[in-house]
């Protein structure tokens, strides 16, 4: 039989767009039946995207048109403000269906971001279940395991057969999360073992449970760092870890892709603080202007306050300067390679300890391999930058000292870029937020101190 | 039946440790076998770090004691150089029972790290089943979803029952990387619908796949770039997605484990650009002094050259300097501050294009939202920065200039550091590689130019 290739598909941004577009069409037009028959095969998180981009007053009127089980999905997509304004347009009936059979890590991170007020009131609303669900998990701290889990997870008994697994499975899938991995407890809720579905499917149906599960079991608690479970998930490549409290008994589990989220928001983060950006709770667009300026003066006003130390020193050497005026065109370029330098040097150390890839114990290995680097590019750039001064100033007295400077400030920005990283982990601040103020300050106002030295003592000669 | 809790489990970290130098010591004994129980309950992953770090000589007598199932997933785990070593090593029943068993994506990733004539040799030593896998793969473009992909998947057919598919998965499953998701095609390796396990075990067993399986499927093709496909999977929160070639025939499958791996490679990328660093093929730590200097010094001669700007520019006024040296002491201050706000807003526009949360067409919106921060931010700043210059030299003129100075220079920034992004991503360059020279380009010369016509101006008056 010819097989005929399904139709070509347009990229998926596209599609995305022409779903946004057209259900605004249907909806100006009041077509209804259209708008929901165009709703059929879209996946969830579109839905939710084209929702989100309705005017206000149409998002409820799409949200009716979806089936009670895709509601909750489309739900648990949508951004929190965007839920809010649903639920306050909710009957009771329509909550119930919704916002109580949501799954009860989602729901914590909506309710996460209401006023304590709502949060009762909504409490309240919900089945007593779900209400303690939802208590649990905003009783931990953002952040942790705890926080993100779900316990919406299977657990099985050793002593099972696994066609009594199968069944038990049968009944409770469609409440439950993730039916990949089975966790095993005992009738304290202790953990056993684990068994994946793939297990389960190729064993034979009187087997008991106990016989094949794994004991090996790699948990996580629920005071656990969402970065240090991040690192688990991806190490060993599984697609959900179960969660433990203090005694060890099972709670919950965290699944991979709620890990991929809590993966790009952790890097959002870091790359911020990189540059010295403070990241709120919410997207840096979608904050206030007046809060986002606040946020951002008081990193660049302690920057300033570092760097006025250049100015003293420039100011203390006035009257080198008053004799070779030459000398102060070379300043930004010196201070600024040196900025660059130690840019690279930190930006690889921060990066290698945030990863694991780069261990405390080798600090010093890695040190003294930057400053060597740092020497290499140094006398490179020293050379390059020594011609350039000459080229331009004709002073020879001038080339040399910018060269000179040059390459010590190099030497000094790669150590500093390498070494103050590795410190501030020892002493439990965050490297990447710690370093730039402190590298800056050590390459410029020291810089602009080595390079005036430097060129007063070679002048004199 | 009180139940007892499980041991107390020592953080990972420790355990991984505690694996390594007791692997050491044992095998320094000679005791073998107590080696290889000590290796049982370990994962594959912390077995292969474990192995990496003995020394040469004894890797192939660790690695010899694993069975062969073990040894294949932990073989894939290794460093590429040490996956190397242990090869040249191999008699060539070891190599059948490991090379010969990877995961043909795993396999792929080794070989395209050996010089071509190794290659060729290790291809003709293949099985002809796993040499043409791999070729397939080595034939698609680094950093593509064809070469990341892995064959082996389990396929149906829409006319079987759901019995029949559970037997071609109890035959199958121990060759195959996932069956989570199970991929319906057609005759001619169309793909025609697609069933999740769970699915399938909560389905009765005479149903037909036809009848169960999704229809609406997303899907990439070969030459999809690897980013691309990270974020798919992590927006529709798949655990696998399948691979088609140019006439949509299904020609393998990627796992969101192998998504997690290629999301944090792509974000040291990314945070190693930021920073000014070219990535290489190897970790940077690995990677030899003189060829990281070499990388190194590329970008910072481009640097470099862009910023003998500012010293033309300084020496152009250097009357002025003559005049009022004081100047001089606030150039760093102000170059940097505006490097400063600049590299606040490129980061966050930055990021935001790569995560897809900002598209081309709020360039403008944002632009201008950023010259507003950069407005309030400059006005913030150079308050205190007059202050501060008016301290330091008793002189109003040098004061007014540098406050004013800094506030346009604030607003040149911030709106540099989020136009330049938008222009490069329009023109198909790389944003992050391109904004760092052009942003300090901009900032530092017409800064410094700004500076000291607005110190002329004020100060004739």
């Amino acid at each position: 039989m010819t097989s005929t290739p399904p139709q070509s598909t347009a990229s998926r941004t596209e599609l995305r767009a022409l779903v946004r577009s057209q259900l605004q069409a249907l909806l100006d037009q009041n077509n209804l039946q259209g708008a929901k028959t165009l709703l059929v095969p879209v996946p969830p998180v579109d839905i939710a995207e084209a929702i989100s981009e309705l005017p206000e007053e149409q998002r409820a009127i799409a949200f009716r048109l979806l089936s009670k089980d895709e509601a909750i999905e489309v739900f648990e997509y949508l951004d929190s403000d965007i839920q809010q304004d649903l639920i306050a347009e909710f009957k009771r009936q329509e909550f119930l269906d919704v916002v109580d059979r949501m799954s009860p890590d989602d729901r914590a991170r909506l309710f996460d971001e209401l006023p304590a007020k709502i949060v009762r009131r909504l409490l309240d609303q919900l089945s007593p279940e779900e209400r303690n669900a939802t208590a649990l998990l905003l009783g931990y701290k953002p952040d942790t395991a705890g926080r993100i889990m779900t316990p919406e997870y299977v657990s099985l008994r050793e002593s099972w057969t696994i066609e009594q697994a199968l069944e038990q499975l049968r009944r409770l899938a469609n409440d439950r999360e993730t039916i990949y991995y089975l966790y095993v407890i005992d009738d304290g809720r202790y953990l056993r073992g684990v068994l994946s579905l793939k297990d389960l499917v190729l064993a034979s149906p009187d087997q008991r449970i106990g016989d094949v599960m794994s004991r090996d079991i790699i948990s996580v608690r629920t005071d656990t760092d969402q970065e240090e479970v991040a690192r688990i998930i991806q190490r060993y490549d599984f697609l959900a870890v179960p969660v433990v409290d203090i005694e060890g008994r099972l709670v919950g589990i965290i699944t991979v892709d709620d890990i991929l989220d809590v993966v790009q928001q952790e890097t959002t983060e870091d790359i911020y603080t990189l540059g010295g950006v403070q990241a709120g709770e919410e997207s840096y667009f979608r904050t206030n202007l007046f809060t986002v300026a606040r946020k951002r003066v008081v990193w660049l006003l302690i920057l300033l306050v570092t760097n006025t130390g250049t100015s003293a020193v420039i100011q203390s050497q006035e009257d080198l300067l008053e004799q070779v005026v030459a000398l102060a065109a070379f300043i930004p370029l010196l201070i600024d390679t040196g900025g660059n330098v130690g840019a690279q040097s930190s930006t690889v150390v921060i990066r290698g300890l945030n990863t694991d890839e780069v261990e405390m114990g080798r600090s010093l290995r890695i040190i003294q391999r930057e400053a060597v680097a740092g020497l290499l590019l140094g006398i490179m750039l020293a050379i390059v930058v020594t011609l350039w001064a000459f080229l331009l100033q004709r002073n020879w007295g001038v080339a040399m000292s910018v060269g000179i400077s040059l390459l010590a400030i190099s030497l000094l920005a790669s150590v500093a870029g390498s070494a103050l990283p590795f410190l501030f982990k020892a002493l439990k601040f965050d490297p990447a937020l710690m370093s730039a103020p402190f590298i800056t300050t050590v390459v410029d106002v020291l810089g602009v101190l080595i390079y005036l030295l430097v060129a007063r003592w070679i002048l004199q000669l």
